[in-house]
Parts: structure tokens; sequence; C-alpha cells
């Protein structure tokens, strides 16, 4: 049998994501030998064994880890804090703890503090997604050509780094490193702005008279029907990334939030110009996205 | 042979939906005998020959429409006041003259001084599109079950709203009737006010320290990158619709600058249950728009 990079791999939360980790691990092999699912609900567990992505189902975080040389936190962020208090003492000396989440910052904040020494904490977080959540929604190739980026605090053990390199790359993503800081920043405008923002305009919509409402869904042409898209995402997962990003969403969306009284400006007083100009450079946007087969 | 809706049917901007209007006549038959295409462009007027979708090619819109029984407008809602000066005298007693604007009080207003007697004038907006424009984007089935609004003004001939209808029907398309200043503010939430927000978007990332920008684009994952789609429409089209739902979309802008300032303080305080129920609401239209089958 192929070595693989970790022995025992355990998902904390197998949704989208760790639900789709551990089917790659399953299906393209060299991850791990043996994969262990956890998470704090009874149903979904038995869910989970059903589906049967993983060896080992197990409702205690704490027991969970026991033995594991990697372990992977990839429920809400907000969930992350009281998770890493209660397995910490549980963790094995040499073990990789890493995370999926949206926000690198508040997981350092409030992972850090718990890592015993001898662990290594290696945060990561895979740009790929989709509008759907839970164990059934994950499948093997969701990190295909995707991007994980890895924020490793100064320090971090260079092994321990390159060991989850290895596991991302085995899954089809492209990594790369990053400044925790700096990731927060670019996932504020490129991720959790939108979201946002999607979230907002449905809320808009919604808003409107009774009879509008009803002819908004009837007509829901390219557009709004996007934003709905975006908006079917997980609701707790959201209010946890919003919450532990504050700060660098709030900058962008007061960036955005000038931008669009600029437009409105703009719209009032037919200042056409300006109005192509936004437009064009959109498009420039999109064309340079396709040619980096990102869209 | 059976008999057509029309006899002469002019496009006047073959695009993507008079492109998509004139393939659907082809393709289904029962719309029209003939089918002429003029635009402004020889360029572009060549390509349309070459594509075959039209049997007259015409680049002086006066004589395009000379002997047509019905004449739809299909280039950017700003181009429709001169094109109806232009094409006023030519116009056949009898003839049903229309257009696909996304803007009908406008539409009302530029077109309809010019109307002559004994033409009928019957406003129509087909809720339908792709992020693509020119002749080589239309496809005949792109109005297969979406909307086509018909807002004739209080008196028109119903003979011709019905033979108008009648065409829509026969490319796949739903109709309903609407007064012109409701779908207005229908369409400035369903699509005008997206459109502005993801050109505007778009353009906050742009404006970002070179290296972040990049990194925008590299690492566009859901969200950002559905919002570059909508954003690459046509610029012309779309500026305007901007300028000619003016009142609508600045309201409607209005409205959603409130919620995201709302959201924005709700996050700042970490109000979640303001979070979560905005989250919640969305993913509720979402469901409905799938069970209206428009998503």
């Amino acid at each position: 049998m192929a070595e693989t990079i970790f022995n025992r791999l355990t998902i904390i939360g197998p949704g989208l994501i760790g639900g789709s980790i551990a089917r790659a691990a399953r299906e393209y092999g060299g991850i791990a030998e043996t994969i262990v699912a956890s998470t704090r609900s009874k149903k979904t567990l038995d869910r989970v064994a059903e589906l049967g992505f993983a060896d080992v189902c197990e409702l205690d975080p704490a027991k969970a880890v026991e033995g594991a040389d990697c372990v992977i936190l990839c429920s809400p962020v907000g969930t992350y804090a009281a998770l890493a208090e209660r397995i910490a003492p549980a963790l094995m000396k040499g073990a990789v703890l890493s995370d999926v989440g949206s926000t690198k910052q508040s997981v350092i904040r409030d992972v850090g503090p718990f890592v015993p020494a001898g662990v290594h904490f290696v945060p990561a977080h895979p740009v790929a997604g989709t509008e759907f959540s839970g164990p059934d929604s994950g499948f093997a190739a969701l990190f295909q050509g995707r991007w994980c980026l890895l924020t490793p605090p100064a320090g971090t053990d260079e092994v321990a780094v390159q060991k989850l390199d290895a596991l991302w790359r085995r899954t089809g993503a492209l990594t790369a490193r990053m400044d925790a800081a700096h990731h927060d920043r670019v996932l504020a405008i490129v991720s959790h702005l939108p979201h946002l923002i999607a979230f907002t305009i449905c809320g808009t919509a919604d808003d409107l008279a009774d009879e509008t409402r009803q002819e908004v869904l009837q007509f829901a042409a390219s557009g709004f029907r996007d934003f709905t898209r975006i908006a079917a995402s997980d609701p707790e997962m959201w209010r946890d990334i919003f919450l532990n990003n504050k700060e660098a969403l709030l900058e962008m969306l007061a960036r955005f939030s000038e931008d669009a009284q600029a437009m409105a400006r703009a719209v009032r007083w037919g200042d056409t110009a300006y109005i192509e100009d936004k437009i064009n450079r959109s498009r420039k946007i999109r064309k340079s996205l396709i040619e980096l087969k990102q869209a």
C-alpha cells in the first residue's frame, strides 16, 4: 500500500467542505489511512454514517481527535474557540491542527491560545463552495482547480505546513500562502461583501408591498436571480463570517457605499462618461477572470 | 402554407434580443412570412447577412420598415426617440410598432409622440437575456418559459395588443400586461439595481491597490464571480437603462443603501438575531424562486 500523508484524519463538521475533504481522501487516496468524522448533532452524524465517507463516526470531538495526526475544523468559525478548548487536551503530540474557516485572523485569535505545545496549528481556507450545505452536499471534486490559502503564523513548523499543503494539492486544489490579515481583506471584497449585499437586496425586495413582491419573484430575470443564488448559503456560517471579519468587511462596505453613491449621482445628473467607465471596467474584470479560469 | 401572425416583421437592432426574435420566427414558424433586419452599423449588418436569420438586411431604418406590419425596436432605449422620428413617416397604416426596452415609461415618453395615426404602438419587454450581446449571441430558445411584459397605454387597439401577445407566446414566452410605471418599479428592483450594484462592486475591487487586485481576480470565489457575470452585460444598453429609469432606480438604491447600513450596524454591534433574520429571509426568497421555476 502506498504511503499516505497522514495516518488518521479527523474532520470536525463534515458538511459541504468537511464532507468533500473526506470524499476526496476516499476517492483520490494518498491522504489518510483512516477518516474520522465528528459533529455535535446525532442526526447529522447518523446521516454521515449512512453516506459512508468516514471510517469512524464519533459524537464527542475530544474522543474523535484521539490518535489523529491531522485534525481539520470544518464547522462555522464561531464554534472554533469552544471546540479548540474542548479538544486541546486530547490532541496528539506532533499532530497538525487546521481549519477551513473563511476568516483567518479570528481563527488565529480563537484557536491559537488553546493549541498545546508540540501540536502544529496551520490555518487554511479552501476558496470553494456551492450554495448548498450539510453532509449530503459534499463531493470529491469540489476543490479541483480552486485555491486553498494557507495562513500559518510566523514560526509555524515548516514540515507541518508542507504536509497540510500536500493534503490540499491531493484534493486537486492549488495552494498559496498568505498573511492572515491580508487574507481577510482580500476575502472581504471577493466573498464576504458580495454575500452581505446579496442578503441585503433580498431583504429590500421582501420589504416591498405584497403585490410587488409577488412580481419580484415572478419576473426575477438575470440579475436578482443570481443574487438569490449567492444568498442561499448556510445562515450560521455566514453570520459567523460577518462577525469574525467585521473590520475588513465594514471597510469594504464603506468603500462600496461611496462608490454606489457616486454611481447614483452620475445616474441622477446624466453623467454618461462616468457610467460607461464603470461598466467598461467591470467587463475588463470579467475578462480577466475568464483568462484566469476562475469564472 | 399556414397563416402567420404578421406578414413582414422588421427588427431594428438584431442583437441578443432582436436576433433571438428573428431566429425564433424562423425556427418555430407562424410569426411572419418575411423578416427584415436593420442596424446602423454596416459591419454588424454584414454579419447578420452572414448568419442568415433575416430575409432582408437594410441599413436605412426608414426603408427597413416600409411595408412591414410589425416593427420591433431592439436597440438600446436611448436610441428610440431619434429612431421613432426617423421611421415614423415610413410606417405602414395599421402596423404594430413595438420594442423590447427594459424601461417602459421612457419608451412611451420617447416614442409615443412620433407614432402616426393608424399605427398601433404596443410597448413590450421580454424579461430574458444573457451576459452576451451582438448578432452572434442570439438563439431561438432564449424566451422559452420567460415572461414578456406588455405595457400598452390606455386606449391601445386591442387587436394589435393581441397580435403582439401571440407573437411572444409563439417564441415560447409567457405574457402578462402591466402598467408602465409599475413595470419600471418592479424591474428596478429585480434587474436594474442588481446590475448597478454589480458594476459598482467591480469598480470598488478595481480601485484596491495593485497587489490586492491581482488576488481579487485570483481568488474570486462564489460571490464576486457571480457579480462579474452580471456585470459583463452590454455597456450602452445598461447606461441607457439607468438613465431612463432614473427615479425608480434611485429609489430602490436608496432603500437598499438604508438596508445595507442597517446590516453594517448589526455586524458592528454583533446583532446576531438581525443578521440571521436577513439571511433566513433570503433563503426563503430563493426557495420561492425555485418553486416558481425562475431560478
